[in-house]
C-alpha cells in the first residue's frame, strides 16, 4: 500500500507521520520526502506493508497534518489507462508490450486513434481500438474523442505520439491526468516539427519530454526528460529515427513514475520521489 | 599539418584530392569528410606528415576544387587566444591549467576582465591580466575593451563566463573568432539569468552550450553541448554549482575542436570532424 | 546497395576506390573509412545509389585491392535470422515490435526456446516459435536446437538473452554470425548472475554489452556498451529491472549496426563505421 | 552541523532521532537516510542550523540508537588532506584550483610526489611540496613517504594519480582514510595499465573509479564511477587522454561527497547520502 501526503511543510511533520505509523503497527517498508524550502512545502511518498495496515489512519494522518493536507492512500493494484495515438507505432507498441507482461503498474483499458493504421498492434494485443478520425471541425472530432474515451472508467489518458491540439475544455475536464511525450528537450522546440526546428538550429543533442498536459501548449509540469546526441551528420529524418528511441524510453519511464505515485505536482512543476 | 577544404560538393572530390596528395607523396595520417546533402557542401579535414608537405599544395588544391573553396593549411602550431572574464573562475581556471601544462592547442595571449577578482590567478600562471571595469557607458567601456584587447594579436578571442554583452560592431570585427560559453542548453533559457528560468520551468536536465558569437544574442553556431541532471531538489543555486561543472567541461570541448581546426560553420549550424 | 571493404592498408586506397567508382558512374551516396594504424588495417563502407550499380565493381575491385581483401556487396535486402530465448520477454518482444514494423533490417524466421513462456508474444506476431527443452544431456540438447536451427535459412542467430551456453562446436559452425546481449559492462562480471556480482562489489554504474560469441564465454569482439546508474538502494531485483531496459537498447542497436553492414571484426575488435 | 548516523536498523529509529531533535529545538535543514533492508543496516545523514544545535546531542543520540552505533558529529570546517602524486598533473591541478577558490570542502596540507614535475604547480599555489623519490626499497621508500605524510595532521590521503602500490601496512594504518582514483570501470581492468587492457579487449566504453584503499589492491569500496565512450578509433594514446577528463571529474566529485559527509561504508560497499 502506498500513502502519498503533500502538504505545507512545519517542523516535527516526520516524527509525527512515523510515530503515527510506530503507533499503529504498521510497517514501513521504503519512505521518501522532500520538503521544498522555497515555497515550504512537505511532499512524503511512503509504502507500507499491506497485510500490517489500519485503515483509520487516512483519518488520523487528516488530524496531524496542515489544514489543507492532500492525502492519497493507494492500494497499489494497476491504474487504468486510456491511450491516445495517430499513426507512429513505437510509444503504444512499448506501452502494450509492458502492459501485456504486467509491468506498467497500469492497465491499458483501450486505445483510440484518429488514424486506423495501429488498429492491427492493438487487435494483436486483445486491446480495443476505437477509431475516431478527423472529419468535421475539431469541435465534432473533439466531442466523438470526448464520448469514446469516456465510454471507459480510467485514470490517465496517455498522449502517445498523438498529433492533435486538444482544447482547453478537454484539458481542464482531465486536469493533470493527461500525460503527454513531446519531441524535443522542453522548453526547446515547442509547438510543431520540433526535429526540423532542431535541425535548423544545429542543435548537438535532441530530446524529448514527459509532461501532464495543461491549456498551455507544451508547458505542462514536466515529469522526466532525456537526450541523446545528434550530430554534424543527421538529417531531419535521422533526428525523427534517433528521437523515436528516446521517446519511447522516457515515456515508459514517466508513466512508470506516475503509476506508481511518485510524481507531485506543485506551481508548474514536479516532484519526484524515486 | 592539417588542411581543411569546405566547398559545394562535386562527384569524384575525394578522388581528385587524395589522388593529388598521393602524387606529391604526401603522407595522410587522418581524414575526415563530411557531405552536407542538403545544402551540397563538403567539408574535409587533413592530417599530413609535416616531413612529407609540398607547399605547391595550396595552388595545386586551388586548381582541382569548385570556384569559391575555402582552403586552409595549418602548420599545427598553437592558436593564439584572448580571454574575456568576469568573476567566476572556473572556466578561466581550467584554461589556464590547459595552457600552461600545453595541452590547449592555443596559447593564451592575456586575460581581461571587467571585475579585478581573477587577477590573482592569472598572475599565478605568469599571464597578463587587464582590468577593463563597466565605467561610462557601453560605448566607451568597449572602446576600452577593443584597445585593450586589440593590443594582442590572437586568433580567438574566449569568452569564459564574461558576462556583458557585445555590440553588433564589436562581434563584427571579429566574426566567427569569438567563442561563448552559455550556461544554458540553447536554445532553451537564452538570455538571462538561464538557471533562474531553468529553476522555473521545472527541467529535469540543465545543459551548457558552447557557440561562436554572432550578432543574435546566444543565436550563433552551436559547437558543443552537454547536460546534467537536476532533480526537484535542485536549488538555483545548486543548479549553478552543478552547472559550473558542465560550463567547464563543455567549453573545454569546443575550444579543443575549434583550436585543432575540426569545427567548420555554414549558415548557422556547425560541422565537426572527429 | 551497401559495400564493405576489408584489407591491409596501403598509400591511395580512398583514391583509387573512389576514382573506380567515379570512372564505373556509381553514386556514393555515404562513404565512411577507417584505418587501424597499428594493425595495417583498412576499413570501408560506401552506400551507392542502387540505379547506378555496375556489377563487375567487385572483379574490379579485387583488382585494384590488396591480395587477401574481403569485399561484399550487399543489395541492402533484410538479413535473416533466428532468435533464441529462455523465459525473458523483453529482448524479444522488442525484436518482434521492429521486426513487425520493418525497422529492423531484418526479418526475423523463427524463434526457438528452451522454456515455452515465449510461444505466445511469438503467436501474436505470426512468427513460428519452437519449443526445444533442456532434457537430456547438453550433447542432445544442442543437437536438437541444432535441427531446429538448421531447418531455417539466416544470416544471423541472435541470442536474446537465451540463459544456456553454447558448445564450441557449435558456435564455430557459424563463425562470427552469433550475436548475444550479456547483461554487464563487459569484462566486468563475465559468466553467470552478473547483477548479483555487481551489487556484492558495490558498483555505481550497471551495464550491457553485446557481442559476437566466440569459443570463449563472453570474451568474444564487443560491438555495443552503455550504462546506467545503480545506486546504493538498488537490490539485485532493481538491478535486473533497470538492468532490462539497457538490455533491449544495446541488442537492439548492435543488431541494427550488424545488419546494416556497418561492424567489421579484426583480432577480438570490432570497427564500427557509422 | 553535519550528523552522520549508522546503526543496526530497527523499527521507529526515525521517529525517535527526529522527535529528539525537534524536543531540542535543533532546526534540520537538511535530512537523507538510507535502509539496506539485506545487512539490516541503518544509515541517516542531517544538517542542522548551526545556531541552533545543542551539544548535548551525541549523548542523547547514544541513548536512543542501538548499541554499536556510528554517530559523528561534524562541525562542518574544511577536512585537512595530504595529495600524493607521481607525474600526471590533471587530477592535482584540479584539487589545487578547487582547494584556491575554496569549493573543495577541504583544505590541503601538503603534496608528495614521487617525481618532482609537479612541484611547479604546486609553489604556484603555495601549496608546500615533498619530493621523495623511489630510491632503495619499497620498505625505505615507504618509510619516507610515512614520515614526511604524518608530519602533518590530516584527515584523508587522496592518491591523486600515485602510481605507486602501498603496502598493507601503510593502507591498514590509515584505514577508509586512502581515497584512490583508478582509471578504470572497476571491476574491469584492475591492475596496470588498464586503458592498454582496454584498448586490447576493444571496449566501447571507457571508465574511471574513485574507491577507498583497501589491502586488496583496486578491490576498496566504490565511492564513484564514470564512463565515456571510446570507439574503434581511439588509440591507447587518445584513450588514456580521454580518460583523462573522466579521472579529474570523477575524482572530484568522490572528494566532495566524502568531504561532505555524505557517504557510509559497510562491507565492501558504500552509501553514498546525498
Amino acid at each position: 500500500m502506498i500513502i502519498v501526503i503533500q502538504c505545507t511543510d512545519q517542523i516535527g511533520l516526520v516524527a509525527a507521520i512515523s510515530a503515527l505509523l510506530a503507533e499503529k503497527k504498521m510497517n514501513i517498508t521504503a519512505m521518501q520526502e522532500h520538503v521544498d524550502n522555497v515555497e515550504k512545502l512537505f511532499f512524503m511518498r511512503l509504502e507500507v506493508d499491506g497485510a500490517t495496515v489500519d485503515h483509520s489512519i487516512y483519518k488520523d494522518l487528516e488530524q496531524i497534518l496542515p489544514k489543507g493536507a492532500l492525502i492519497k492512500i493507494n492500494p497499489g493494484t494497476a491504474k487504468k489507462i486510456v491511450v491516445l495515438v495517430t499513426k507512429e507505432y513505437h510509444c503504444l507498441a512499448d506501452i502494450l508490450i509492458r502492459n501485456h507482461f504486467n509491468t506498467l503498474s497500469a492497465a491499458v483499458q483501450c486505445v483510440v486513434g484518429n488514424h486506423i493504421v495501429l488498429k492491427d498492434i492493438c487487435d494483436r494485443f486483445d486491446i480495443p481500438f476505437h477509431y475516431v478520425p478527423f472529419e468535421g471541425d475539431a469541435v465534432d472530432f473533439e466531442n466523438r474523442l470526448l464520448n469514446t474515451v469516456e465510454s471507459y472508467e480510467f485514470d490517465y489518458l496517455v498522449l502517445a505520439k498523438f498529433m492533435r491540439i486538444l482544447s482547453g475544455g478537454f484539458v481542464e475536464r482531465f486536469s493533470r491526468r493527461i500525460i503527454n511525450i513531446h519531441h524535443s528537450f522542453l522548453p526547446a522546440f515547442a509547438g510543431a516539427s520540433p526535429y526540423r526546428q532542431a535541425y535548423e538550429r544545429g542543435v548537438k543533442l535532441i530530446g524529448a519530454t514527459a509532461h501532464y498536459v495543461t491549456n498551455e501548449l507544451d508547458e505542462g509540469p514536466i515529469i522526466a526528460q532525456q537526450i541523446i546526441p545528434a550530430g554534424h551528420s543527421f538529417t531531419v529524418a535521422d533526428m525523427v529515427k534517433a528521437g523515436q528511441e528516446i521517446e519511447t524510453a522516457v515515456l515508459a519511464r514517466a508513466l512508470k513514475l506516475v503509476f506508481d505515485d511518485r510524481v507531485f505536482v506543485f506551481k508548474n512543476k514536479t516532484v519526484v520521489l524515486e
